[in-house]
Parts: C-alpha cells; structure tokens; sequence
C-alpha cells in the first residue's frame, strides 16, 4: 500500500451494498464494498437506477482478453442518481439533486484529450468499474450498488423532464450511439443506415430519427419492422435481401453497427456513397474480413467508435431532454439481475434492462 | 452501332501505332489502333513518355475480376506529351504546349460529384484504357501509343521544371498518394507512416516530407533503409520487429499503406492515435482481418482512395513543380516492355519504368 493511499484512506471509508460476481462462471450475489467518503472535489450519490450494458456481461464472464476482470467485480456504468453529500470545492452540484455517471469516472485532467474533452482516449482514464482504484486499492466497483462516489467532473445533470428508469441506458448505449453520429455530422437529410436493432441500435434510430435523417433500418428479419417504425426509421431492409441491399448501393452517408456477431461488413461498405463512413459500435470475437476494395471505391471509411468525453455526454442528455428521448426499458429489481443476463445472452430484451435499485435498499 | 456514335466516328479517325496485348497470357506486342480526329473540345497529344503502373500489368492479365479485360488491350495511364492539334472550343491549351493525361479521360461532368471536382468519384466516368469509347465504340486506348486525344478539361498542365520521364508516374502513382495525404490533412509536424516502399510508397515519403510531416517508413527489411532516408524518411521500422512497434503504439496521426501483399493491418492499425487514420492505396487479393477493438479504441479509421480528381491532379502536379518532385524511373524502351513486366511483377525496380515513346515511333 502506497503512501499516497494511505492518505486518502485516511479521509475514510463507508460500506455500501451491492451485488457482485466472485468469479468468471458465478452468479451475481449480495455483498458489501468499500467506497471513499467523498473528498474535496466528490459527489456521493444515492443510486435510483442502474442499466445493464452487454458490456457488463462480458466483463463479469471474463471474456475481454485485453481487460482481464478483477474479482469480486460489481459492474454497472449507466448510473442515476440523488446527490446526498457534495466535497467543499464542488460547484456545480447540491444534495438533493439528481445526478447520472457513465462509464468514465476518472481521467488525469491534463493531457491534450482531456482538455479538448475527449477524457475517452486519456492514457490515464478510470473506468467505472474493473480500473485500478486510485483512492482505495483494489478496483473501481460501479453501480450495481446503492451509492457510489466520483469526482464532479465526471457527474452529469439529468434533465428533470426524462423518466429516470428509461434514461440510465443513455450514460452508456446513448452515448456510445449519439456520439459517432455527431463525429459524422449525421443532419437533416443524410441517409444513415442503422444495423442491428437492439439495445444499441434502437438508441441509433432514435437520435437519427432526432437528428432529422432519412433512418434505414438493417435486419436480418422483418420480425422487428413495425417496431422499428415505431422507434423512428423510414425503411427497414433486411440485409439478406441482395436485391434490396443493391438498391440501397452508394446512397447511404453513414451507417451504424451495432452487431457483435460475426457478420458481412463488405455488403454494408458497399452502401456507403462516396466519403462515407461506417462506423462500428460493436465488436465481434473474430476479426472482420474487409475487402480493400470495397474501401478504395468511393474513397469509403470503416471506423470504430466507443462512449464519448463528459462533455459530449452531457449535450446527449440535453438533446434527449429536448427530443424526449430515453431507451425503451423493461425495469428489473436487482434479485433479477443473474436472470436478465441470461435473457440479454439471448437478445431476449426490448431493448435495455434497468434496475431500480430500491429493491437492493430493502434487501 | 448507334447514330450517336455514327455521327461522332463521321469526323473520322485515324490509325496511331501502339502495343497492345490480345489476351491475359499474350505478351505486349505492336499494332496499330483508331483514335478520333480531335472534336471542338479535344486535345490531340503526341506522347512522349507514358509510365507503367502495377494496374496495367493487372489489367493486361485480365486479374480484376470487377473489371474484366477487353482484348486487345492497350495500357498506359501516366502520359506525358506535346499538343500538336486542338479543337476549335479549346482555350487552355495550344499547338506546342506540354501535356499530360492520367486515370480519367471523360465523365459526366454534371453530377455532384463532377461538379465538385472529385470526377472519380462519377458513376459515368470513363478511364484512359479498358473503359467503353462512347466516339469510337470497343473500350478506350491507354497511354502505350504514339498518340491520343482527349478531352481539354482531363488534360493537365505540366510545370516546365519537371523532368518529363520522371513526371509521367505523378499522373497515377503521383495522384494516388498525394490525394490521401491531402484530404485527410496532412500538414507540418504530423507525424506520418508510409508501409511499403515501392512505386506508390516512394512517392508517398517524398509528399509526405515535402509536407513537412515527421515521416516513418515501415518496411519488412532494412535493406531500403538508406534509400528511405534519402526520399525522405526521418525514421524506419521494420515491421516485424514488435519492439519497435510497440514504441509506435497510438502515435500516428496517418498512415498510408501501399502494399498489395497480404499483411497485418491490426499492427498498424494500433499505431494510430486517437481520430487516426490509415488509408489503403493497394488491394491484396483476399480481404483484411480487420479487429474491430482496433478501431474502436482510439476512434480510428480505415479507409481507402483511388486517384483524385482533375483538380487536384492539376494541384500536385503544380505542387511537385514548387517542391522539384518526380518519381524516380527507370526508363525504357517499349521494345523491352514484356520484361519490365517481368520485373516489375517480383518488384525489381526503384522505383517505376517510363517508356520512352520515340522508341515506338521509330519502330
């Protein structure tokens, strides 16, 4: 234990409740964490509501290779919340208010990113949960739990207009949508092509359909047309279809991914008009086989996006407020929660599941 | 045949001496083909020097499957030339003047594209050789020929300065590498990758240092190294040593990969900072394997380009003009063109042949 921890141990600690996976195969179980009193510059929040992210899943399984978990591990990053105490020196927050984390909860404030607020591509960034834990030791814990503690900077305002359950998936699957969108200049009148539909996908076609383009749904069955009109698209195209799918070639400006199953990339470049770009959001376990070609004509762009900075993410919740926009949720209470990974492994969910945390308080 | 062509081939044709190929195992041998008399908007040009790009030899082996060869075959897209006739609407040029024609020689010249200067881009756009004539019906003639006409607005200025067997590689392998590099912002203090050094890629060190990037040349042996330097380069990387990798990681602001070969675009794909990009210039035959995660993380793009448009062709040739850039070339006899072939298909030139056509037209 470094010197520098025992100084901000010596702040204190309180224990919080919150569920947990002690291993790559276990359920998720009741149990209790250490979380900092809240220093000069941190918000202790009350948590309401907490989304489950197919990120979680993975990371609970162990199945990032490249992010090894550290056990216990108590997932969570789409996070709502009431402040109850706030550090001397912040500004921007009072108890009482609501609050939202996402995935971000800490970055080293100094570097070029940080200062053009880009903190997803600081070297020194704190994810939520399974980042080393700068104040206590050990790993940072999210927010399958009752409050959590994080420095104001990485707190975000939650418009009072948006329903609280149905905005947590925002912190994660909103931003991580909104933000390549914005990157692309998705506007009035682009044709942007959203594959997938499903907790990252309808997000997609609801900020598309916000943004005011001419939204194309890709399926692989018809079986989610009418709901995919329903969350916004203009067409829905089943992307088996190879004479729909040559109708559409060249004419799109930017398309989504949201798939993380193996799937034909090459078809979807082809739709790109020229300077186009598609953007991937998910990410298979096998690489992506992508024709040169296919990227060469039209002078076409294949990118990858992930989340978004805080100031991004704060502009995502201020367009949802405005558009009233939220994730369509089924809300579970967290003795639920081993269930709903089960169904989410599936894709048996429309389309986020939220848990509202109140059922953890009474446990 | 239809009126339209009858009432074009009614202002007659004549017969220019070329070498052709009669099928994808036939050798380059001489014949003779029908050009047009020049129209009211055509430029007649005797060519005097005309490069040989990997692409003719792809072509003339009939090996795109996207393009099949139309026999007989006459290549040559780098074309350097004097104007001996013009058409009465023609206003840049006159009788005496150098010229130079590359990859396009017609387009529709009203659609967006067209009209925004990117005529590659054209769904109607016609290539120097093996694309359908609309004057004279069959496909287009290319460049390895002691004459040909072409329509003024495809038809570049070559600076007085250039060295014109050297200039003639600028109007494809010149274009090709600069475009990229400009229009993904190449400037002073970048820091820039160039893999491959061949034909594409020696030309690429040479903008990029002409552009005041920090440029690094990634190759798969150090036997190039002292020639990269003198091109150019302030660093080498052998791409397979993964230390020197690892020290590149999340540095690059671009990267222009011109290998055709079948190699690792994650490794250089890692090496790209935050809102990177690197941009294919080669198609190996079978499609990348391409991480997703490598793309996610940093926002980066994978992208490919094709040639340029009339303007920025005209643009590079004027900026190799300030910068005193031609390629380095060996030049040929057409007599000894089957051979460069030869060579050229193992690599075995530094760094492109030139045909000097006074060979063919003393012939």
């Amino acid at each position: 234990m470094s010197t520098n921890q025992f100084t901000s141990q010596s702040r204190g600690q309180y224990e919080s409740k919150a569920y947990s996976a002690m291993g790559p195969t276990s359920l998720l179980v009741p149990t209790s964490i250490s979380r900092r009193e809240p220093g000069d510059n941190d918000i202790k929040i009350d948590i309401l509501f907490c989304g489950i992210c197919h990120s979680d899943l993975h990371q609970v399984r162990n199945e990032w290779s490249a992010m090894p978990t550290v056990y216990p591990c108590v997932p969570g990053h789409e996070i709502i919340g009431r402040v109850t105490n706030v550090g001397s020196q912040v500004t921007k927050f009072k108890p009482g208010d609501l609050a939202a984390v996402g995935c971000l909860v800490d970055s080293d404030g100094n570097c070029p990113h940080c200062q053009a607020g880009l903190e997803q591509f600081c070297s020194q960034m704190t994810l939520t949960y399974n980042s080393p834990d700068a104040h206590l030791g050990g790993v940072t814990y999210g927010g399958y739990s009752d409050s959590i503690v994080v420095k104001e900077h990485f707190v975000l305002r939650v418009p009072s207009n948006l329903d609280l359950a149905a905005a947590a998936p925002l912190l994660c699957a909103g931003i991580t949508t909104y933000s390549p969108m914005r990157h692309w200049g998705v506007t009035k009148g682009r044709k942007v092509g959203v594959v997938g539909l499903g907790g990252l996908g309808h997000m997609a076609v609801k900020f598309a359909h916000a943004l005011e383009a001419h939204v194309v749904v890709f399926t692989t069955s018809l079986n989610k047309k009418v709901d995919a009109h329903r969350l916004g698209a203009d067409e829905v195209v089943v992307s088996q279809n190879n004479e729909d799918m040559k109708r559409h070639a060249s004419t799109f400006d930017f398309i989504i991914d949201t798939v993380s199953a193996e799937h034909d990339v090459n078809a979807l470049l082809q739709l790109l008009r020229p300077d186009g770009t598609l953007t991937l959001v998910g990410a298979p376990d096998r690489p992506h086989a992508v024709s040169a070609m296919a990227l060469l004509f039209n002078r076409r762009n294949l990118s990858g996006s992930l989340i978004g900075g805080i100031a991004e993410t704060q502009e995502m919740l201020d367009f949802c407020s405005k558009h009233n926009i939220t994730a369509d949720v089924e809300v579970i209470p967290i003795q639920k929660v081993n269930e709903a990974y089960e169904r989410l492994a599936r894709g048996d969910v429309k389309y986020r599941f939220t848990i509202d945390m109140a059922s953890l308080k009474s446990q």
